[in-house]
């Protein structure tokens, strides 16, 4: 005996399913702090602010190669009247970057140096304090703020890091989600081969989208061996993930109202079904559900829809887990190439091919 | 004694120094093809074309959840004159995605479905063929191209790529970057303490900034230990690298005119300098050269002219080693919070503070 079908609760709009979402997981304090040594840090997100631990340059240094002096000493110097200085004496050959020496506040660029009998060099005009000297601090002040908190660290930031003396930051552990394949009809990529493909079977391919979707948007990912239409395995496989050290679980395929549809009867059972049903397409069949605290995602296996309910859904809790703002895509205003007929009450998500006529960018729907 | 201090080659324009870069290194050619799983492709470049080995959906099947039937059989029903149908015999019970049973061709999907005395179904309209029935290769066609060469896999590529019965895909090689940082003041981060650290000392970053940055260009980078300013070991590193499986080098700092900046030397030794100068700020002090046809920079050791010299030279030719377009940048026009000299003759690279102000976004010059 089949079990019942599934009857959608009150199908919500996009807008209300996030809202759902966000109300429900308050999940700024959910992630544990990891400290990782700067090398490592590129992509993640600063847990706590940094504060430079030292000062950059952490010297007064020339900022051209030339002659070092001290400033006053070459006042009045002109063509008319030039000035001799005595290299080691009052004026000291530097390279850009280094430190000054000590007595020094100037620096006057090789190219204005006439260099006589050494060790006398002749300048014919004046340095004033400070020309050509980078300070101790320029670019950095010890103490000061170099990134705040939820920061996303970019190779841009390792120079300022290193140089303010930070080896280490504090940055969030990587939400973890597990992604659970179910489907009799599914084979493992991993195993698959094309010979022995019977019909009526398909390789599972959106565990792997899924996952490169979550590591795209900074969250780890562990998938699961796929599960055949068992609500019991599937059950099982969801009750370990809360338990254990997942952030989210994404059961994939019998997110629908079919009589192998599971999803929801597990999420009923084990916690609570918040959402089943969004008015967009694809994706419509998504339910959004929590367990112990945990969301849970039943993400239709249509392919495209899979895409659709990660990116409305999923990417943007993850963001949300790691302090970030959703990411925007790029868009652009397009004519269509023809007349496309909307669906009443629903939302949808059309893939395009784009194309440039004169002036204007078209589009046609791939399908 | 000090070595003679480096005369500027005629300085070149971004654009000159560019079509020299680009005329000097025919590189399409240079990179080695891999084999990598499907899995691990992500960002990666085809090196090929992929062709789909097998069709998507492999078999017809269900794209609701019904009765498969074969239509002609339904032909003529109506509420006035419903038709029965008998489970098993013309009719059988499907959830999306099921394969299609043999002498089917439509599916009525279940809401439209009465249930009678099993195994009686009643409908009260008829099925056109291939109603609500996924075609065999309606989304991908055995031998149909899924991605050109060149193309950059993406996380959405993956579904396709399996569906289509794709497991390993030859993508090009990673450019391998050597970066050797020079200077007798550097100390290595992965060993520095703000304690130990004497004046005239600075904490090496640069290696680590470009090194991030070639892997955001797809390529990946090897750190050459810190060399003092000796030009004997600078030579060796670089004839070493270019004798080795390097695809580009670059030597950090010295690349000015400065008695200790030896990069246009070595270059000049061991193969040719294309250029010396560059009529941009920061980035001024960029060498360019060639070794063994291998492209050798001497970039400057000022961060922010490495980081110029890198985003204008070094990453348009990692994006052209690659069949690459250059990056795009985003870009905005913004209004200047205060007048801006600028300096005659030459390309000016500002960092600026965005802000928002009415409808206008101002910039503000960081220094």
């Amino acid at each position: 005996m089949k079990k019942k079908r599934n009857v959608y609760l009150k199908m919500k709009t996009l807008q209300e399913a996030k809202q759902i979402i966000f109300n429900q997981f308050q999940l700024s304090d959910r992630l544990k702090k990891e400290l990782v040594p700067v090398s490592d840090a590129v992509g993640r997100i600063l847990a706590d602010p940094v504060i430079a631990a030292t000062s950059s340059p952490g010297f007064h240094s020339a900022a051209m190669d030339g002659i070092a002096v001290h400033a006053p000493e070459t006042y009045g110097a002109s063509e008319a009247r030039p000035k001799t200085l005595s290299i080691g004496k009052d004026a000291f050959y530097v390279n850009t970057g280094h430190v000054l020496p000590s007595g020094t506040n100037a620096v006057i660029m090789i190219e204005k140096v006439i260099e006589q009998d050494p060790p006398h060099v002749v300048i014919e005009s004046p340095a004033y304090p400070w020309q050509n000297v980078r300070k101790t601090g320029e670019d950095i002040v010890a103490t000061e703020l170099l990134f705040p908190r939820n920061y996303e660290i970019t190779p841009y930031c390792i120079g300022a890091l290193l140089s303010g003396g930070i080896f280490s930051v504090t940055v969030k552990q990587k939400p973890n989600v597990l992604i659970i394949p179910t489907g009799s009809e599914l084979v493992d990529f991993r195993r698959a081969s094309l010979e022995k493909l019977q019909p009526g079977q398909i390789i599972e391919s959106n565990s792997l989208v899924l996952g490169k979707l979550t590591e795209s948007c900074n969250g780890s990912y562990q998938r699961h061996e796929i599960i055949k239409d068992d609500i019991a395995n599937i059950r099982q496989a969801v009750r370990e993930a809360v338990d254990g050290d997942f952030h989210m679980v994404l059961i994939v395929g019998g997110s629908s109202a079919g009589s192998e549809d599971y999803a929801k009867d597990v999420i009923a059972d084990l916690g609570q079904v918040l959402v089943h049903g969004v008015t967009i397409m694809p994706g419509k069949p998504v339910i959004i559900g929590e367990v112990n605290s945990i969301p849970v995602f039943g993400i239709p296996g249509y392919p495209v829809s899979a895409i659709i309910a990660f990116e409305q859904f999923v990417g943007p809790l993850l963001c949300r887990m790691l302090g970030q703002p959703e990411r925007e895509r790029n868009t652009v205003q397009v004519a269509p190439t023809r007349k496309i007929a909307s669906k009443l009450g629903v939302e949808e998500f059309l893939r395009v091919k784009l194309g440039v006529v004169g002036e204007r960018i078209v589009a046609t729907p791939s399908f």
